[in-house]
């Protein structure tokens, strides 16, 4: 594999850019947060061929292959894989702006060594090179990590998780990543989807403890964080439509928690301030174990309900949400912070017009930062965007670096498309080549953040 | 005319650029939304002069000329043309970054083949100059139609309308382009304007039924929305102020309808229950007839009482709206969807800061497109921002090209204007000159897709 | 002081850029809008050193430091000026893409002749030499405002204020600029604050009017208006949270302010009502002044609480407020100018995503206008987001120019930065280099509008 590792994308405006870019390409990578399956990785089977590695659960392709308008039948539906990667192709190869562009090429070079632009005229013989590639190198998880030089992979789990390919991995002990979980919360705080109390009852065994008040509820929840952070969960994680407006105290959360899990009706004010208080409350749990605390904001989700209906969710129709009010946001991290129970907290939106209020509210908490554009705004305008609003408005060395959150073992080229946006923005920013300290904040931004992130204060090397 | 032709503005910034515009400046026009008057093309009287041609109805000019501190006596007072032209002129020399700038330096240079920069130094020269031209080529709407090389003009008209002069045009079959009419239902949703009984009497006139109930005035809809499809009419559009928050069922929407036609007193939540119901069933009306929804969002209308009462509507007072939640336009689309009744669905906000929900929303829906920037948003880095945000959230195909949205004969021009853009920023995005999908691409944002969209499934060429 | 005034941050991006530049550098500052003490200007003691002048009380550079993670004890605690200084220099040799790294450039060449960049290694060359400046110059207030050329400066006081420093500043006569007081009247709005009855006993005390109704508030208002105006004001301010979205009438703000001074409750309704009822007042005493109003909107004050206890106000810790609905800040405009009592208005927002309905909205009313860039906005993309808003949206000659905003006299160089960011928007906008009415806007923009807007209708020379 490590003959290919070409980049065929060149985002280096400047020649201080491709001497910041030489520092920083081959620098390992911590992606601290990614919805990576441990099954896969554990299993490592060798990979189909391009078309199932590229398109069996991809929704950013299969979103992008609706708007120009491709067949369903070739998306999610029965034809092969050859014929859904001819569409992709073909919707890729005109695919001006779109970021996927930039990525297969990347994927493509970096991965398989092929150059050659991917369109409707080269999709067969990219088809063709590209699996002989995967049958001749085994092309597996494992491989796919090890070439991209991967340190350290936090998956997303459950709360009730047992965690078991997390453990068989560290057992095993032969991949050089290091594979931890993260705590992530929805199921808990999404108190009014059906189901809740099911999900309750799981949690219940899942900690041994009979969940009945919102005492035992806490109770549970910090017997598996424990349990995570036996595992070496280091980072927790929420991505659920809205923002609680409001906290409510421990009566006023225990009662609607009861009527919650006994299916009664709750009004929009007595479950926001139920889901405050789990935000307060988790906020301090996590800070009392040195964890990093990261909130996905404006999300929503499975938008049409058609189909949902049909397909179920992540098929690729979420959207961005609307911007709410920051002074939400400040609310539930001001009162955390006044009791002392604010953790390290990387906020991410889906909404840029939210950046201004957002990052200021960040500048006014030590412990509080904007997280690097995401999903729908990972793009190279929202990368720089994102940059240039968080330098603007705060200090470079606050930014805690990239991170994949893709369920695709391709997706660490990402990590390559970021480190040279970081390296082009630096560059442009920097007043002769001697500058010492651009190379320092480039090394910084594309590793050595992400890794004090990782180590905490505790220091514990990875 | 055909002489003249010259494009002043240059916005092509690369070789690519240039090459691609070369394959697209002269391809046809069609125009599938403006406020030309029917009437005006058929009787094509000459213009009398450049002072009446440019400012005689122009509120972006009016505007403009207020901004820059101009009396109102030269805008919409008693001054004559020369005086308006001479304050103009004044005014478009220092207009650095606007577009009407650009915009006139394109009138001036395609349809008077005058490149000389208009100022106050100029401005006598330019009006003698212009107002010859204008005199020994008799110009008039056709002539300008013509020599813009339009195929296609889809007006904007009420419902209640008899499209008499779109029949004439018809009649005559002089006319180069076809004209046909638009169903712009404004005065059906705004129930609780004044005078709005008094609308329903005029619509139930001109459909010969008695509108007593929702089921009548559907009936009355109907009836005229097929009367505009025998004549043409593919595309419908409305432009108020807000948008539905729920929709009501057919009896709420009944008992509410009913009310507002005996000048009772509606709450906001009926009157929204009532427009919401309205929007599912134009929606299908349109969708069973191949038609294609325009939605125009986040509007103020006479922001200024003062001169509203002064003036009266369209005099420049207008402005863009605050941005509301998108989840509400998903609503209604999604309802749409869900009982087969969603049309080709085009959507213009006046508002940027809607574009990352509504963009990603419309990528959850086939049949529905963001629209090109309008009216305020029509400069140069708006439609940049535009293409960039469509073409990163989603495929650049979908993008169904230009419209001009004018009252005036010259504003053709800006279609050029967007050509230019389109080519700009694709030849940005080429890398190399044998790309051949950026040609493709590029005719089709500036013809091939808006003469697909007029076409619709039905395939019948104009 | 003379032989520096280098301007060592080049934004000057073209020839033409360079040649504007060139015309209004020299041009004096008309800082219409500063925070500057009377007091300082008055007593004129020299600085201390270059720590005490950067970091004694500049809230910028302390939320700087923090976002990098320094310490509280060299921002606000008791470490030494030496200490401080090392510590904000470290951070600023790697603040790229911050402002600060470029004004401090900007100060360090224009006020010390040191070209040297500031960062870790250069920081104890820079004190060094910075200081010996001071001393050698006896660098002093009334030093900074002579040698940046200012010819007027228009300070932020309470309306009880005695304004015994502008008085003495005035008999003194010695300063070439003029030193006018500002009326601003957060306190009299900020009626539901802790201390607002003690606030209208001060005021009452002031203007010798006892303070018991609507009516009498505003006579003591008036009174104190008419002693400012007698001072040379010319400019009013607010700079609150939130904005009225109701006006009451005469008997209701009677009603509600008479509750407020009596400590009882109010509601939100009651207190907008009385809110917009003073704007109204207000915007017409000012008109027949012949006053400009300002506003400042979208602020967040204190966010975070446990700080505010520690330090109080004005230490860092406020943020851009969360946009809210224009058609607020309309409403205020709308019935203010149907009264005749619409008084030339600047309007200031923190958070970008209100530009586009503000400006418009700006259009639609000849006296309102945006003002430049403010706070966390006046960067360099942001104050260029502004200057293309503007023209985009309206005409380049509505701009009223730079203001400060600022507690520190050297500051001004912020003139500077904004001068070079006019030239290079307008440079890049000009079509050839015998562009003379860009010249003429250039000047206008960096210095004739502002000078206009202080001398206004009546001409008054200063």
């Amino acid at each position: 594999m490590a003959e290919f590792k070409d980049r065929q994308v060149n985002l280096l405006g400047s020649k201080y850019a491709k001497k910041l870019y030489a520092e920083v390409k081959d620098l390992p990578i911590v992606d601290y947060h990614c919805h990576l399956s441990p099954k896969e990785i554990y299993e490592d089977k060798p990979f189909e061929n391009i078309g199932v590695m590229w398109l069996a659960g991809d929704h950013y392709k299969w979103r992008l292959m609706r708007c120009a308008g491709v067949d369903e039948k070739y998306i999610t539906g029965d034809a092969d894989w050859w014929e859904k990667f001819y569409q992709f192709a073909k919707v890729a190869g005109t695919a001006y702006g779109n970021p996927i562009k930039d990525w297969c090429a990347l994927e493509l070079s970096f991965f398989f060594g092929i150059k050659t632009p991917l369109n409707e005229a080269t999709a067969k013989e990219i088809w063709d090179k590209a699996n002989k590639v995967i049958s001749s190198h085994k092309l597996s998880p494992r491989k796919l990590i090890r070439s991209s030089n991967v340190e350290y992979i936090a998956t997303t789990d459950d709360p009730c998780d047992t965690l078991e390919y997390h453990d068989l991995i560290a057992k095993e002990g032969k991949l050089s990543a290091k594979v931890v979980p993260s705590f992530r919360v929805d199921n808990i705080v999404l108190a009014r989807a059906s189901g809740y109390s099911e999900y309750i009852s799981k949690l219940g065994k899942a900690s041994e403890v009979n969940i009945c008040d919102i005492s035992s509820l806490k109770e549970a929840i910090v017997k598996r964080m424990d349990y995570f952070v036996s595992k070496g969960c280091k980072f927790s994680d929420v991505g659920v439509e809205g923002f609680p407006t409001r906290v409510a105290d421990e009566r006023e959360a225990d009662d609607t928690f009861k009527k919650l899990i006994a299916h009664e009706e709750v009004d929009d004010a007595s479950y926001d301030g139920f889901w405050g208080y789990m935000y307060i409350f988790l906020a301090k749990a996590y800070k009392d174990r040195g964890m990093v605390q990261q909130w996905h904001l404006a999300v929503t989700r499975n938008s049409n309900s058609l189909m949902f209906e049909k397909l179920g969710r992540d098929m690729g129709f979420d959207c961005v949400g609307d911007a709410f009010d920051v002074k939400y946001v400040k609310n539930i991290i001001d009162i955390a912070n006044s009791n002392n129970g604010l953790p390290k907290t990387i906020i991410y939106t889906l909404n840029p017009t939210m950046y201004y209020p957002l990052v200021t509210m960040c500048g006014a908490f030590r412990d509080v930062v904007l997280g690097i554009s995401w999903w729908f705004c990972d793009h190279k305008r929202g990368m720089y965007e994102t940059l240039q609003t968080l330098t603007e408005l705060g200090h470079i060395s606050a930014l805690v670096g990239m991170l994949t959150d893709s369920r695709s073992f391709l997706s660490y080229t990402r990590h390559d498309y970021y480190r040279q946006i970081v390296c082009d923005f630096l560059g442009s920013l920097m007043e002769d080549e001697g500058d010492v300290y651009a190379i320092e904040v480039a090394k910084d931004l594309c590793y050595g953040n992400a890794k004090k992130l990782v180590e905490g204060n505790e220091n514990n090397e990875f």
